[in-house]
């Protein structure tokens, strides 16, 4: 959605190519691309070669990152006018989002905070980069002792389980290949309501801080990810993504550690998403209904 | 569905009557105050014998924020231990909304502008009266010259075609009456996508303010507050609310005027809600469709 309302700001015209398992989960995203003048397409859709072969083969296909890349990349190839941008994982995703953690960085200063502990999810990377960038900066140059952690969906385990190799980015193998903790290009990972994070692989920054045990790789299940999401509804009164309850429910699992060994660090984690586009999801995971529910109760009693 | 996020945080348990037209026009709404353990009623509902009594008359019946109010109160009368709390109109939501005028009031003197006029959007208006509260009674003292507008739906035009009288301030007559500008209790407003301003009369600060020329009533058609909505994603990549495009419509109407008259002053609106949850009726007015509009189209050309 940032690709097609820039695009729009400075009178491009944009083509997306959205992962279909997220395209039908959140409709509603794809009518924000659309109020941006944005052509989006289902992926694999029927405006590539590479694609349409896909979604001859099964028109469920439940669609990758990596296979949006590469259509994305066939069809950038198929005119010079055309130009490639990624959402995530590409480097200058990663550096845009470095003004989060400029703010944060700021921010903190502020109210004179000093982070012990860093949090946010990972589907590419670029938002866990731009988030913590700067203080791996400082701890590289020993002037903090933070621990970073990356939480990835347990359903797509690159950083936890993944191989540090050479990969090709997309699919197709149309993309250089590049140096990074992957499960295989060919990887399809599971539907998720968690679209964001549903990538083969992590950015290659990311793949050598975790290589080099800079940055701690973490993995959290959906429904635990759900569930930290509701709690923190409750509490604070803010929905956030799906994609950033992974985050949510790693800095409650660090807060109740904390609290046993009775310390208390200074965590910060990044909400990276609200979760207005996700309630389909939301309703789905905690069996919420509308009319159904109405229809289907006698309700002159409440007690 | 801030009160059912406030019911939730302090343990108590919320019962919503919710406008049937914005309950079907808004499921995600619905799912969002269910998420803080609400049980919402679309009104006239089967919960309360008036509005049992509409609801078979007319199963299809939009309903109006009056006829929840309604059932509301009934229901509210059937035990001591209920509290009836409304989301707009009340002097209290009004009083609780100045947080937002006396904000603004801090953000403006921050930045050294004083405002030359001040627009909001007024369904029941509690949110234009908490915007402009600070800045009116400044006024009243003479040490401001601001304009106040208040930008009503057409279709419920209680501000600008109303009569100021004492009215009940729900359908049934069951609420004490009060001195207000309106359309008769017994008006049932047409469906509209601004589901928050589908309300008979205007709060009675509000009312007196308009008949003693101190704010000026405007109305704007719901057609031209999506298109200043759209514009307004366009230019500022954030999506409001249908019924702070009333606002946003007014903005661009005065700012044009102020062209034309080769001036330029201070004009200060409030964007009462994001649109995240309104985007199926984004969808509907645009003509915006995800998965059809992919399936009809044969797509191997783009030019």
């Amino acid at each position: 959605a940032s690709v097609a309302l820039s695009c729009n700001f400075f009178g491009l015209k944009s083509i997306i190519f959205m992962t279909r398992d997220s395209y039908l989960k959140k409709p509603y995203r794809v009518n924000l691309m659309q109020l941006a003048k944005a052509i989006v397409y289902p992926s694999p859709s029927n405006a590539t070669k590479c694609g349409r072969k896909l979604y001859k083969e099964n028109p469920n296909h439940s669609g990758s990152l990596g296979i949006g890349m590469g259509e994305a990349m066939e069809f950038v190839r198929s005119s010079s006018k055309y130009r490639l941008a990624l959402g995530c994982m590409s480097y200058y995703a990663a550096l845009h989002q470095t003004i989060i953690g400029l703010e944060t960085q700021a921010q903190l200063k502020s109210v004179n905070i000093k982070p012990d502990i860093m949090i946010a999810c990972v589907g590419g990377g670029s938002n866990f980069v731009g988030f913590t960038a700067p203080f791996i900066g400082e701890k590289l140059k020993k002037k903090n002792k933070i621990r970073f952690l990356a939480v990835e969906s347990a359903n797509i385990p690159s950083l936890t389980k993944g191989t540090y190799k050479y990969d090709y980015q997309d699919y197709y193998g149309y993309t250089p290949m590049v140096k990074m903790l992957t499960l295989g290009h060919k990887f399809v990972p599971p539907q998720l309501h968690s679209g964001g994070l549903r990538y083969h692989g992590k950015t290659p920054i990311l793949s050598l801080l975790v290589t080099k045990g800079v940055v701690e790789p973490h993995s959290i299940k959906q429904e635990d990810a759900f569930i930290a999401n509701k709690i923190f509804y409750e509490t604070e009164g803010v929905l956030a993504a799906p994609e950033s309850g992974h985050a949510i429910a790693q800095t409650i699992l660090e807060a109740k550690k904390a609290k046993r060994a009775k310390k208390t660090p200074a965590i910060i984690f990044c909400l990276s998403g609200n979760g207005f586009l996700d309630l389909a999801g939301y309703a789905k995971v905690f069996g919420l209904h509308t009319t159904e529910l109405y229809h289907e109760k006698k309700s002159s009693n409440h007690e």
